[in-house]
């Protein structure tokens, strides 16, 4: 199979390299923020590809030790630094194992990215300080990874139409910015003064919910959290909403979007609207990205233009945001 | 294949009826707390047969449309009453699919009961408040199903070792009970002052600790929550750990317990011990239960004596366990 010319050229390699006549399934392993990019991964999976996938913590992927994984496997894994030591350890379980490797890490000659079959380099504003273009991030190169495998085992080839996409998407990224701007000024000084604040997203979002809560809300500004699923949210979260309670509800537009407007109904029928943040993505101009992939991008322009809104939280708690640490980065010893 | 003699009558008919040389997929579908169960029944799928699953809320599922669901597959469903809708729907758009479904109520003449081919009848202490006999609950239905498969699918046929093990599960339970009552003394009337609660857990135990935040302190007694899995809790959740923060952490004794004992020794190092209710399965007398399934009935006795917990923390909290409620079975427009 030969790959688009614009195709990152590390994703060719290694899926010009695996036997997709004999492989049998696919895990997405990482922890975290990395993590969060896997559940979307699979969400575009399943809807383009009859191959089977799991998404694992990859300290619970090692110790769960699943029976199916073998030399007929591809395990993705990601590790922004490549310095987590459950995924290096991940990887090289699953190379023992005999199945295939692939790594996304921003660093190829980390412990991550040796470790590996096939390293993929991604960047990262986060790590240097310096604007990325989307094209080049993780969800891109994960994107890639997914439907190269979906058009190597029988789904349709989208690999064109999805390339030139995500060329597409810094400039709807930057577009979006302007669109969610009057938000941030309406929410950040409320939120700034809340304990506890829930996300809530469904489908190809749930993981940019995810990593809200637990890398951004809980690790950079000790703000109580859960990611609660938007059909979830009916059978027991949703007992918590009151007239105080606060909500950032992502609101897709992929196959789930229904999920997240019941929950947005609900949300205002009880709650009051100051404390619910909802980013619509049905109010984005995304043009020049293939509509089949509209829903797939969303989270990653949800979690990016969330960056500003969080900027201005912090500002308001005067909490400066990565130096808002007590144990990571700080310790070593754990 | 014959089944045992105490098998559950209705799943050995199920399973008898099923063409595993055919069979591709097993899909675990619910919502809420009848999800939470599906968590360890992939837990134990994945140690026990290399057969693929996923485990979806029931609206997600239907949303999301997996491309693999078909003929080939099996959908597992659960609802307590057999009355949640999306769980119902689901079951109507596997069988559109052509897939096999079975669906797990307390109420075979239900809407889920009716909807699925082959009904599974379980008992549940909460609909009727007569005390059950563990053989008969959610979990030993599901642990019976999912052995029985795995038996038939190439796996090792324990599902004679299981029944066995079913069989004593009460016995466990009832003894777990004595063995963890000083704890409930001890930290219930500090756990009723709190706003947020965390609960943690890895492996087989990860869907009890989903359950007792979400349809526990979430649904019944308001107070915040979140399930934080034991080792995504240091890729972001712990810097929320002051010496104010309570969590109750299920420390399991499957093959994932070295991350709760990571997470546990973490909890003490930078938390108080008047905040963190440790129920450990290591402490637990399990004779009677073969000691390959210790750790995965671990969890149902882990929500079985926590009950007793909540109900001592409702009562200094003055808010009625089941009454507790604002929207579920009070609204009936949403």
């Amino acid at each position: 199979m030969s790959f688009p010319e614009r195709y990152h050229p590390a994703v060719s390699a290694a899926l010009s390299s695996i036997d997709f006549g004999a492989l049998r399934h696919v895990y997405f392993v990482a922890c975290g923020g990395s993590l969060s990019i896997m559940h979307p991964a699979k969400f575009m999976l399943d809807q383009h590809s009859s191959l089977p996938s799991d998404v694992f913590n990859a300290a619970e992927f090692v110790a769960r030790a699943p029976k199916r994984l073998g030399p007929d496997t591809l395990v993705v894994l990601c590790s922004m630094t490549g310095t987590t030591k459950e995924t290096t350890a991940a990887a090289k379980f699953a190379k023992e194992k005999g199945a295939s490797t692939i790594g996304l890490t921003v660093e190829p000659e980390s412990p991550l990215g040796t470790a590996v079959d096939y390293p993929v380099k991604f960047e990262a504003p986060y790590t240097t300080g310096v604007p990325i273009d989307a094209k080049d991030s993780n969800y891109s190169a994960i994107y890639q990874i997914v439907i190269g495998i979906a058009a190597a085992t029988g789904g349709e080839d989208l690999r064109e139409s999805l390339i030139g996409s995500l060329y597409n998407l810094q400039a709807a990224i930057d577009r979006a910015q302007e669109t969610y701007a009057p938000l941030w000024d309406r929410y950040a000084e409320h939120f700034a003064k809340q304990d506890v604040i829930y996300t809530m997203a469904s489908g190809a979002s749930y993981g940019a919910a995810y990593s809200f809560a637990i890398c951004v809300l809980m690790e950079m500004q000790w703000i109580n959290s859960q990611a609660i699923h938007s059909n979830e949210f009916f059978h027991g979260p949703f007992e918590v909403l009151d007239e105080t309670r606060c909500f950032v509800l992502m609101k897709g537009i992929d196959s789930t979007r229904a999920l997240d407007e019941r929950a947005d109904e609900f949300l205002h029928r009880f709650g009051k609207a100051e404390n619910i943040l909802v980013l619509d993505a049905a109010k984005l101009d995304l043009s020049g990205i293939d509509e089949r992939f509209q829903g797939n991008v969303v989270p990653l322009i949800f979690f990016d233009t969330l960056w500003r809104f969080i900027y201005k939280v912090a500002d308001f708690r005067q909490q400066v945001m990565l130096d808002g640490r007590r144990y990571m980065k700080k310790l070593t010893d754990y």
